[in-house]
């Protein structure tokens, strides 16, 4: 990777550093700067000073709201009067609320297409911000042909939940926070599902600090980003993965990939047993609630690919992205051992 | 209550505001700023602004650091050279893990007093800072006799988790940090066991603030503070307690009890399914783990009683004290629903 006239490089991705500032400037007045915490606990067990970016504390519990209210916001801009705009995403769950809520602030309607399989939790929180839900089998196919076909009865318009360049800059402000809340940051952790939101933070970073190193952290049961960077070829995932993250089941897209293949230094893949146990160890040690996903980038940070990282690369300080915090509570209960 | 004259007042109990500073300038370089969270989910369920003290994020998960550290550090300015000098004293969990934590960063040996049923995470928390855990039966006066015991034995100085003015001062920066983290606070909340974080608290925000309210939060199977203020006269708990609370078991003492009886506004009793019900909502809603103590705090300002002084009072910003978050996963999991 060569970084350096990142401007040029990050104009062939359709989205620059400009794109996520203004998207900063748009979403502001509606999210929230989420807290950076450090945990002593964490210092005496990694060879490097952790700085979780606490997005489990955004509006809707996720970071997705970044991206929604960025979407929807802009959206709203061009289009006035906006009584009968409709917004239709589909989602396994936190971009549903996020699109929901969004929807609301914005005074549109939005219809969320959701797998049967996704958390009571994150349906309960759509149909709470008062969107239409509609089920669909739990599969990426499935959830692209009915929100087509809503998109037709609405005449609705669609915001992917990572392959949006509008959603991207959103999420890129995640990157924009870290860099301000914590001074000389060596390197970014954060799970990719997607890869909206890695996309977002990798050109928000490495604009402003091309030196960072940006990694991502990848269940091992829905590894298709890791492969792909392998092979430097998109390689989706052939089946809806098996992974308790239930927020990264979905495959790096076709905008987010350039992006990634580009820009991202590495990836570090974890088991479903990591993934569980950094989920615990963070409610017993830090008494925050994660989510499984959030968990993927915990466990990446802890294992011994990732302790080789902070040697090899002399990495100081690491900002590690708990994505959110949306569990259900039964679920929870039966992780909990 | 008449707090015209602050300063008067507060000499009469052997501590005022300039202890609570000094202790405060004493433990800063060892205790953290807890931050001060706010939740959009009690913005449309609590008719007043609620700002939450993460006491969790303490050193050793809870609140109970910032005396004990104030008391050992002050100690340690004393005696010098340190290498005889050991400290003891009897809890059931977190001022031993506060006092075990601040012997260890102050150099000195501690000796910790646990009644048989305290948490196994705190007991294993006071044995990871290195302390010497004794067991005692799990009642007040077992916990005194076998304290005053090794205080013989060990030549040791003995630290009370409430009745000690240097305790009562470290947890008064709560206070202080408070009124400094949210502008225009109107009342403090914050639950009561023996009253040190409680009359700290008091000493510092009325003497800053004479207008501001501070209401205690107390189970009702363990409310002596409640019937002492009711009666004028200091009535503790006749035998422990049958509360999930198990920090809040103990009873107010002598060192306490004036000062509360002079400074507290009011105190609100609540029930043991008030307490779990808000420590799963707490969970739920805004991502942290917190200890059935801090639960109470919680059950107290959504009570209706709470509710009525908001509107008696005009109460508009209301400090909530999260005191701990050391619960047993174990525990947890049976509480969950």
């Amino acid at each position: 990777m060569d970084l350096t006239t990142t401007s040029v490089n990050m104009k062939d991705f359709g989205i620059e550093l400009k794109d996520v500032q203004q998207a900063h400037e748009r979403v502001k007045r509606h999210t929230k700067i989420t807290p950076v915490m450090d945990f002593d606990y964490f210092d005496n067990k990694v060879s490097c000073k952790l700085y979780f970016k606490c997005e489990l504390f955004q509006k809707t519990g996720s970071f997705k709201f970044r991206g929604a209210i960025n979407s929807v916001s802009k959206l709203v801009e061009k289009e006035a009067p906006t009584d009968n705009v409709t917004v239709v995403t589909h989602s396994s769950g936190n971009h549903g609320q996020a699109v929901a809520l969004a929807a609301k602030l914005c005074h549109v309607k939005a219809h969320i297409v959701m797998p049967s399989n996704a958390p009571t939790c994150k349906v309960n929180g759509v149909k709470g911000y008062g969107a239409t839900v509609i089920h669909c089998f739990p599969s990426e196919r499935a959830r692209e042909e009915e929100a087509d076909k809503v998109i037709k009865e609405t005449n609705g318009c669609f915001i992917h939940s990572s392959q949006s360049l509008d959603v991207i800059a959103g999420q890129g402000t995640i990157g924009l926070e870290l860099l301000e809340q914590v001074a000389d940051l060596d390197a970014i952790v954060a799970p990719v599902g997607g890869g909206g939101m890695l996309s977002g933070i990798c050109i928000a970073a490495k604009s402003i600090k091309p030196s960072i190193k940006v990694y991502a952290a990848e269940p091992i049961n829905a590894d298709d980003c890791a492969r792909s960077m392998k092979a430097h070829k998109l390689l989706p995932n052939e089946k809806t993965p098996d992974t308790v993250a239930d927020g990264l089941r979905v495959s790096v897209g076709p905008v987010t990939w350039p992006i990634l293949h580009k820009l991202l230094d590495d990836v570090i893949v974890v088991s479903e047993e990591e993934i569980l146990d950094n989920l615990r160890l963070m409610l017993e040690k830090t008494k925050l609630l994660i989510e499984p996903s959030s968990a993927v980038g915990v466990a990446a940070v802890r294992s011994s690919r990732f302790n080789h990282l902070i040697q090899e690369q002399n990495l100081k300080k690491v900002g590690v992205v708990l994505c959110g915090g949306n569990i259900d509570i039964s679920k929870l209960k039966a992780i909990l051992k």
